[in-house]
């Protein structure tokens, strides 16, 4: 199995420690802080909790890590050294010499420096092309962009093996052709940050509106796009050689603080547009919208699942808008006890369809789930209910796909009580378009105990609600397809 | 019902529109573009696909959309007004002049200008408080971002009521107390465009590796955190103050063209370490640290479904994994026909869970799906396949939940072919974690052709390699639970 050497732990060295361990290497680490294991532990807590379940596949068994006491035990043998010392030139210098003693040739030393140029890095070294930069970023064991600069002295098999060796782990290596102070993306963070520091001294804006300016807005289309494929979109049917015209006049506005700007002569525009051509080229402009939306809806849906930034704005409007909707919260607000209770309505999102051109199997158990949530909710198992340790666990499920159904149609789910009394809820969802029978659901439910995780009586609270719809609903036909098996009619 | 106002049609004004039609507001419009029709349609298009899948609720009814002839007519009687002709001073002072000239005193003009401030679009205004900046960002249908800036002119209870129509449409008014060019969130788009300019035109990156630099990396924690919330982690335990003090050197270094830049005193430096105090100061760096990890993780996971940007990494990363690993793509990678197929091995996601604190019922299914879907891939219909027009739908699914499991588990399903001839593939999955069985999917799936959408028999290339591993899976005994009814034991 292979090694890789950690030269300097904290977050970044200890990112790149769970990288290669949960990948598959073997890892040994080099700091001298008597802190390092625990700071390390806690960053391969973090990725031991988020990276494996980031693929649908199972990802190998881990490696061994282990913890040395000099750099010569810890780069014996590696193929790979990761260097996030702090960032200072000489302690690198110092650092790179000591490791060079005992390594390899044929491995490469990573360093993950924010600022500087492999030409720097490799000042005064034994082999100076065993050193590259390869420039993380925080949280190294989910974010994928890797930094890769060679330099103009720079052996190919070394940046060939940098490349294989970053993408086994999953990173994305970027190669940086021409090396530069701070290489790319950080160019663009310091930008801002001068920038945000500016807005905050002239007191124009908080450290909490600078980050929603950005994360309610562009940082959003940033996550998926960047900044030239969401600005083709912008120019539209023109183009990109149109959008950079239209906008070209604010570069001698004083829009930032930061005035140095380059001349936007016809090469320039020229450059960009057959750049960006080739980058996107493959899309018309409303296939990039297409791709855009769906990749924002999905996005936002997913922060709304999670209740943070602009995922939590939706479910704000979401209750006003039920507001003035037809969705009940409570055993008082159902209009027609007698009737199926309506417990869903709302859009099929376009991330709930896959490549059958339809919503997905799964997504109709999501939209039964939510019913579910609903009857729960309106019979008195509440938030506040839950946390007191009551809830209902699904302990069986039947759905039969009757017909399909598209992104954006409107469905609805009614639900009927088939049973509720004791430990046991009996559900019957019936999901409509309009007038359409799309699926059915049925459910058997189990009041437990979160604290034991056994099944439990359900308080008063619930009980009592449930068993009054239970009884409303006790005259309503048996629905057609309950009580069935797979393949029975 | 309320009227709103759209002068100026275009990407912006579209986007406008869509926002308020599909909020329940009645629309009309005015842009002499002889396109206008066309390119709002298309707006209202992808909007209608998109927004109404963000909420859990169903939105409101949509209103009534009017193409108006002249402003007049547009303004009469309408609560609010938004105008986004180009951006020429003297043009908006002329549109101004005109509504204003019609338009009820309570309503309120807002404009979509990126650079004006209020008190320049003011000037010489009839009513100048009723004139504030709404600036909203592409696309204005989904992204919720408004930055809402009043001037030292205005009157509060028009910025009430700005305030209350922009959330009323599911919008984040965020508003910005002093005027400046460019108002906040494009002040930083400015500054990453001019970097970005400079790069390109120094020949060290390309339009595609600057966009790569910003979505493989920084681009996802702005979508979620923002700038400062995401600098407050990288500092650590040790807060905000000790990261500003660490990166402080780096504003006198060459890290970008942009070299003015605010002097760092001890006010400033409190200044920020107090406001992001008040920001994030409830939550603890792990806490942060295990939001920010969710968030990645739900987002990466959305792009990893679209096949797009990080995502497509991930899916690149899954093959390679699976090179080594146990997952068969065809029958003849199966080492032992007799036994249940492995079709799933995978690590729990995080976003996988729910307020019970276990794996949410949908995501069984769609593990059972995914089972299903491997064991298509390998009976021979695969991608190619469906893309000639033949797949399976499920019919039929049911579910029994045997034991919880929980974010991070690495779990296994195993598939029995019960039945595969004809149109039918009649299927039992198994989920295990080690040997603890966690749940039971037995699945009824019809072939169809996806033209007619109607059941038909496979083609040889899929019923042979299905009846050959029915035919293997006959003597395996019947699976406890296998054609059973909810609650029927």
């Amino acid at each position: 199995m292979k090694t890789a050497a950690i030269v300097g732990g904290g977050v970044i060295g200890g990112g790149w420690a769970a990288r290669f361990l949960l990948n598959g290497w073997n890892v040994r680490v080099f700091d001298p802080d008597p802190e390092a294991k625990r700071k390390i532990g806690e960053v391969l807590d973090n990725a031991r909790a988020s990276l494996p379940g980031l693929y649908d596949m199972a990802m190998p068994d881990e490696g061994t890590l282990t913890y040395c006491d000099t750099l010569a035990e810890t780069v014996k043998g590696a193929k790979w050294v990761q260097e996030s010392v702090p960032e200072r030139l000489e302690l690198k210098h110092k650092v790179f010499a000591e490791i060079q003693a005992h390594l390899d040739p044929e491995a490469v030393i990573g360093s993950s420096t924010s600022g500087f140029k492999p030409s720097e890095l490799q000042e005064g070294a034994k082999d100076p092309t065993q050193i590259l930069v390869t420039h993380p970023f925080n949280p190294v064991y989910l974010l994928p962009l890797i930094e890769l600069v060679p330099g103009d002295n720079h052996d190919p098999r070394a940046v060939a093996w940098a490349k294989t060796v970053l993408t086994e782990i999953g990173m994305f290596p970027l190669e940086v052709r021409k090396e530069i102070d701070a290489h790319i993306a950080d160019r663009f963070l310091e930008a801002v940050w001068r920038e945000a520091l500016w807005l905050i001294k002239d007191g124009i804006a908080t450290t909490e509106e600078i980050d929603e300016a950005i994360r309610m807005g562009f940082g959003m289309r940033w996550a998926q796009m960047g900044l030239f494929e969401t600005y083709r979109i912008a120019g539209g049917e023109a183009g990109m050689r149109h959008f950079i015209e239209q906008f070209g006049p604010c570069l001698s506005w004083p829009w930032t603080k930061l005035m140095d700007v380059p001349e936007l002569t016809d090469e320039l525009i020229d450059q960009i547009a057959d750049q960006s051509d080739a980058q996107s080229g493959m899309y018309t402009i409303r296939e990039l919208e297409r791709h855009r939306d769906a990749n924002l809806v999905g996005m936002m849906r997913t922060l709304k699942a999670r209740d943070w930034g602009a995922g939590a704005l939706l479910n704000t409007h979401d209750k006003v808008m039920n507001q003035t909707g037809g969705i009940a919260e409570r055993l008082a607000d159902v209009s027609d006890l007698s009737k199926p209770v309506k417990t869903v309505e709302r859009a099929v999102p376009i991330d709930w369809t896959d490549y059958n051109g339809h919503m997905n199997e799964a997504r109709y158990l999501q939209a039964f789930g939510d019913a579910t949530d609903r009857l729960m909710l309106i019979v008195g198992c509440t938030p506040d209910y839950i946390a007191e340790g009551g809830s209902y666990f699904t302990a069986e499920t039947h759905i039969r796909h009757i017909d399909e159904v598209h992104a954006g149609a409107k469905i609805r789910v009614e639900t009927q009580v088939l049973a509720g009394a004791g430990k046991k809820m009996h559900l019957f969802h019936a999901m409509y378009e309009g007038d359409r029978l799309l699926a059915t659901g049925e459910h058997m439910l189990i009041h437990v105990s979160l604290e034991t995780r056994k099944a439990s009586d359900p308080a008063p609270s619930v009980a009592d609600p449930l068993a009054r719809l239970a009884t409303a609903h006790a005259d309503l036909p048996r629905p057609e397809g309950a009580g069935a098996a797979v393949g029975v009619r």
